[in-house]
């Protein structure tokens, strides 16, 4: 999320190859020099796939070549992560295991800023190529993202707090977990505030996380009774009378 | 969704061939001998198929053949409909057309209740084979489905009393169209009370219907409220002194 406050990013941490075959996996990575730039990577599908990027992202670090602590830019760095996504991509589907119809594609949320840059959100796609958030839309979800779709459309805007935008994404993953097995916890939340180029809260939510069990409790509870004082349909009557019940 | 009051059935209207030629159509379909037989059939997919199963339907009505007016049981109406659904995309496929990549698939939501049989509620595949709900899943979506889950895995039980079912069914809806432009109004719903084999409501919001309105409201302002009586994280303080802010 691109907030006016700055960059929030949340993950969950359930990886999967067929319900027989389910991990835990942190989603999220971090590159920071603190004051100086701080960039997170989200990442969905593949697993073999998005671990090669991360590992190749970072292998590069200590080479001559052009990486994420010496790019000048956020975009450039998007532009790294998407050649990286490229490559990898590349090599796995060029190899035999590609006729095996494994799907080797992923997703990368790519934010962060770099001193005298804005802090920017991306979303680069298995083609390498990205888009980057806008006031119109400041948020990106990758991933098993349409049951918590919902609840994010509803309250999150740039001008969105962040202590409000945190809640949002937990009751936003509480939506998938409950109604999807292919997301689960824990999760790891990370905030970038704008302009001091450092990741300023790191915290992971674990199964047995009392707050988080708390907002699970008050928006289940409340959803409920919220549900229950909607008004009732007039032509139900109608509909009972027909029935021939009173 | 198949309740102990009865079966509830929820459509909405929106088709489309991509973004650029959008249409509305209902996706239901009512066969009915008010006291002997009420049928209710809903479809996502195709257009094209949709139509022309519910149309092959309707054609065997006036042959001797078997058809849904003369089938002795729910799993023999399963059956007609799963038999119509692969005769169409089986016709469909096998034409030159099928080389376009053109997906002819299509799912129907087949309910209802003849005289001497329960109410039963059946999910016919693509491939016309079926399944058929029960006290522990009480509920099928077809479609565009994921945005809409959440509430319902919350609220329906096979002991949720049709109007909150109504209510329901419509929140869901709701959420679905605020997050997809594949679904819109109006919406269709019907309900079979058990042991009246008729269909003993039939309503459609339109667009500009007062009570949906109301509803969209409601639960947008409750969800508000209870989204901010949500309790803050106790470590986001320590986020905010981390970042230097008190």
């Amino acid at each position: 999320m691109a907030l006016d406050e700055g960059l929030l990013f949340a993950s969950d941490s359930r990886t999967n190859a067929g319900v027989d075959h389910v991990s835990t996996f942190s989603k999220m990575a971090v590159f920071e020099t603190p004051g100086e730039r701080a960039i997170v990577l989200l990442n969905s599908g593949n697993l073999a796939t998005t671990q090669a990027v991360v590992s190749t992202l970072r292998q590069a670090l200590h080479s001559e070549r052009p990486n994420l602590m010496s790019a000048a830019t956020m975009f450039d760095v998007a532009t790294l992560v998407g050649d990286a996504v490229r490559q990898v991509i590349h090599h796995h589907s060029s190899s035999q295991l590609a006729q095996s119809g494994v799907d080797f594609s992923c997703n990368f949320l790519v934010g962060g800023q770099i001193a005298g840059d804005a802090p920017r959100l991306f979303l680069v796609y298995a083609e390498g190529n990205f888009i980057e958030s806008s006031p119109d839309t400041p948020y990106f979800q990758i991933g098993e993202s349409k049951y918590g779709k919902p609840i994010i459309d509803r309250v999150i805007r740039p001008s969105t707090p962040v202590d409000e935008a945190i809640k949002c994404a937990l009751v936003s993953f509480d939506s998938t977990i409950k109604s999807n097995l292919s997301v689960g916890l824990p999760i790891d939340l990370a905030f970038v505030r704008r302009n001091e180029c450092r990741v300023g809260l790191r915290h992971r939510i674990e199964p047995e996380d009392a707050y988080f069990g708390s907002i699970r409790r008050a928006w289940g509870q409340g959803l409920r009774k919220v549900f229950n004082e909607l008004p009732d349909p007039e032509w139900l009557g109608a509909g009972r009378e027909q029935g021939g019940r009173p």
